[in-house]
């Protein structure tokens, strides 16, 4: 084989999944007062990130089971925020009582299959040479005009649902099975099919895909928002049988999360839980 | 290949497995009349949702070896009620003593493969073309039916046995093997050999299925519930021979609990094991 | 494929093999009456239980490396008495000294693979048809009768040899190697082998299997009781090369232990080690 | 098969990666006059090696996420330097607030590929018989000659970038794609053109390659040094899909971290993230 | 397939490996005078079994990164004075301090290929039956005779040299590639090609094979004893493209150590690494 050709993407928020355990002994033995100001100081680093700015946004989310009490999930506008934001919890109060149990750290990514594909064809078309100085110069600008359609989708807002399902995937490397021995046409039209499944969705499900090369121990992170839990769950199924994820997929650990608004963090924090908007889907 | 069909799902109980060790010890240490007031107020709880209600039910179980010392078997309405019982928990007394070895979060699940398989048939028969907006509409009301009248089965009572064995499992995506390759009927049909086999053993075990796609790291839980512990090991022992197991299953770490009634909790945290109601099976 | 047959199994002591980390430096700060106290409840309890009862049998063990320090391996006739068993440990003064590093569930069991295959024989000459209420009748009492006469191998002394040496194992279900979609007879065929092989070590080692299909990790446990550590590891060497081993054989860690009896207990929290019968194999 | 040829090696400077998590908590609980003096005793051991000299050099990193928050990298002339490094870290009364999560050991590896096969084209050439007493010597001899022609590249300043991605990886020895089966030729091929695509990314990322055959768990550690976070995952996105890596390359776990110079030590340990030089990529 | 046949080894000291991590913080805390007192106390234990007896010996090691910080390697004329060792190292002032981290139990083994493989073929010329009373006994004369003649190599002195690596490994048993489905002959012409490179390096490596197998969870342990670290990279690294190893060996995790003699630990535990004796290798 000679190399296949990999997918240009348009990347944007640096993105932080941080996952911790709260110590609830310890909060439970806290002093009235003092669990009063622990709560407000988290509140208020809370609710100065929950909505997004152009540095970026943070969402908190309670996780179920015993892989996490407590979900902080980091958009941030580049690295040295992100590092920041990090630091930043580290100093509140409550990281007294947070012990992390895991971390995702990945970048916003949509994968510009079509455009790299049209690209190639275009410039084929135009009848330069693969490799040569106008060809990279070219292909160069017209990937740019495509990271720029869609710039304002990799700095989008973090959905404001109910839940969110996080895990991280690989596309298989196995000796028979191998994603990055397939033409890039061949996963184009996967990676399609993939999307129209994806898109029956649309209203139930805001899906983040976020791509971790070089970052963390998968290739991709996926964030499934929804407001009703069985709506990821269903998703997450239909999809195990299209082509790209029956042959191809991967998966690993999945973590599912509550969203907990600044607001009801005084209620959680006293053993409530914050009722959902809506009780049942339509 | 073209993506394959998902069968369709009832889906009932948010069910949430949570094991944990408990430090025998500092309970030993425990000044009796603190050690009387935590075993009354666990109690009080436990009695409280050892009986099925509307918003769900929890068991609590011994659980042999390592792997912890207490499983709360968590049935709820949904999600926040799920929550809630997570919470509610921490903030008991004895949660002082206990720490989280693992969890598993899931709904409880039926497989509705013959309803999928006969409704394609149907509205094939009816003339429909498969993926057209009366198609769906028509697909989604049968399927409605068809949830309608399993829903009870989806909402039953925690079974009341003695014993209970619970593992998670994958059907297996091989490089050769692979059940999300395979079509609709074969896949069915497996389903169908497999249920006849445990219909067999129907009175000796009632066994739970759960669906956890989307929300935990393998895709189903099972829990056999038995009064005797050798049924549970034939069970899976010649379950392990019908072609879906043997060439598709993939199990996850095995637990083996005993039930803890509340009644039981007094002695059982004076270090006494509640005897079991029948000595020998039939 | 159709389904296999799965061979019958004669099943006896529970069992439950239980690994400790001993905190060596806590024991080193007790103060010499206090160790002593410890001593004598530990050997009292131990002494109670190293010979076999109707209610079964627990024999300790030093474990060799990092695994853990101490082994308590439990016989019991069901499975309260081994829970029983488990709380009586944690009672104990020592057990504030010892932490779980792992441990095994399971059952002693015989593997009747020829009783079933000659059943399934017999009842096919006797023309009765297979799955019929009277062959179902008719295999349940002859295999019944086979349990009866295998029923005393159930539930056996502990061996009481020198060293013993533990290990869980499975049987293969690779995608291309599959022992569970492998005829029945052709799997007694290798079994038999298997046992030929083990046979030849009669005298030298008393190998117990136990079942843990629905109770643990892996599909059984293997202890095999030595009084020289060398012929262990000879037998599985060899074993390794039978086909039902080295095609379909998995095999999970390893532990070794020391046997310790009651009499030697004092000494080893001492930090002395009992000296072994025999100083060398004839 | 017989055995195939190992490519010589060039190797430098001994090489440790150190990550460690801070207690964040306990530093937060310093007097301020106590963690000056550990900031100050931290700084000036740092100073003293974040430059390169003939001893080796160190830098250090945060790194994101709950792998670690702090990296050591250190370079040293020998393994005596590089264990004496880790007792001086010891040392460093920041040191009790450090608790090691993961290492890597290994040495900068130039990979001879060519010169390897030139020099057997070339001594079969002289004539000389393979595996000779005078084959071997002239091997030797040329072999040291492009030894020495790379011994400064063996021996470089750590490079001075804002971040660095380190993984460690195997080339595969797979029951069907096994690198280690194929002929010195073939390699060479594969990995001449994984050389070539890393050199599209000259000036923008400095890629370190260190051995680590019989020092740890891996065969190989790659660091790459990036001023930008996107081009160490554009790099590696890209090179996954070059033959060598899709068919050979295994991947292990990926750290990512973010330089730390000494003089942003006191600002970083008051919980503020020193601004990177540059905010975006040209 | 029939059984393939197992190679006869002969066997020889009992070993231990124990890794243990130091807690430095604590050790920086002592006072000077207790600091000394638990360095002699150690350094009268360790010059006690630096040297080789008829009992054993053990080597001491500074271990690289964080798997450990110590390594004891210990050699032991039987599994009675290994275990005696462990509870030696406990009771001394220094096991306040250690923290197991892993360990490996084997014993040094010289594997019988050529033995065995002649020994079959003796008997077969003499006419003897495989497998009848006479063949058997003849084969154990035999066999013990050769055993007789390796014997003081499998009790040899354990090597002096500044540096060990160590690792663990498994001949594959996949379901293409299965070392134990191989004929005796083959597996015994691979051994002798790997034989004939490890003695290449003859002088420059001192190799020590033990086997593990129903002892620890991997079937062989590997020491390599050299002066200079790259000599054990070189070795491990040119093995690799042997055949059996490219095609069926296994590699577990690396261990690699630097030696610390007696007269070094008062250095050592004063956070200095004692010189090595020569600073390059010819």
């Amino acid at each position: 084989m000679t190399a296949q050709i990999a997918p240009q993407t348009a990347d944007g928020w640096a993105m932080l999944h941080q996952f911790y355990a709260l110590n609830w002994s310890a909060i439970k033995r806290l002093a009235s007062g003092d669990l009063s100001e622990l709560v407000a100081e988290t509140v208020e680093w809370l609710s100065r990130h929950e909505n997004k700015s152009d540095q970026g946004q943070t969402n908190l989310y309670h996780v179920y089971g015993h892989k996490g009490d407590l979900l902080f999930l980091h958009y941030r506008k580049d690295f040295d925020l992100l590092a920041q934001a990090e630091l930043e919890i580290e100093r509140l109060r409550i990281a007294e009582y947070l012990k992390p149990t895991t971390s995702y750290l990945s970048v916003v990514e949509l994968g510009l299959y079509y455009a790299t594909i049209n690209t190639y064809e275009e410039l084929s078309e135009m009848g330069l040479e693969e490799g040569s100085k106008e060809w990279h110069e070219e292909f160069k600008k017209k990937i740019a005009e495509h990271k720029d359609a869609v710039h304002s989708r990799c700095y989008t807002e973090l959905p404001q649902r109910e839940y969110v399902c996080f895990y991280p995937m690989n596309k298989r490397r196995g000796e028979h099975k191998n994603w990055y021995a397939l033409p890039l046409e061949q996963r184009g039209e996967m990676m399609m099919e993939h999307g129209k499944l994806g898109r029956k969705y649309a209203g139930r499900v805001q899906q983040i895909i976020s791509g971790s090369i070089g970052f963390d121990d998968w290739e991709w992170g996926v964030d499934l928002h929804v407001d009703f839990p069985n709506v990821a769950k269903e998703l997450v199924y239909e999809m195990r049988f299209d082509e790209g994820s029956a042959l191809y997929g991967e998966f690993g650990p999945f973590y599912f999360g509550k969203r907990l608004k600044s607001e009801a963090l005084s209620d959680y924090l006293n053993f409530k839980i914050p009722p959902s908007k809506n009780s049942s889907e339509e």
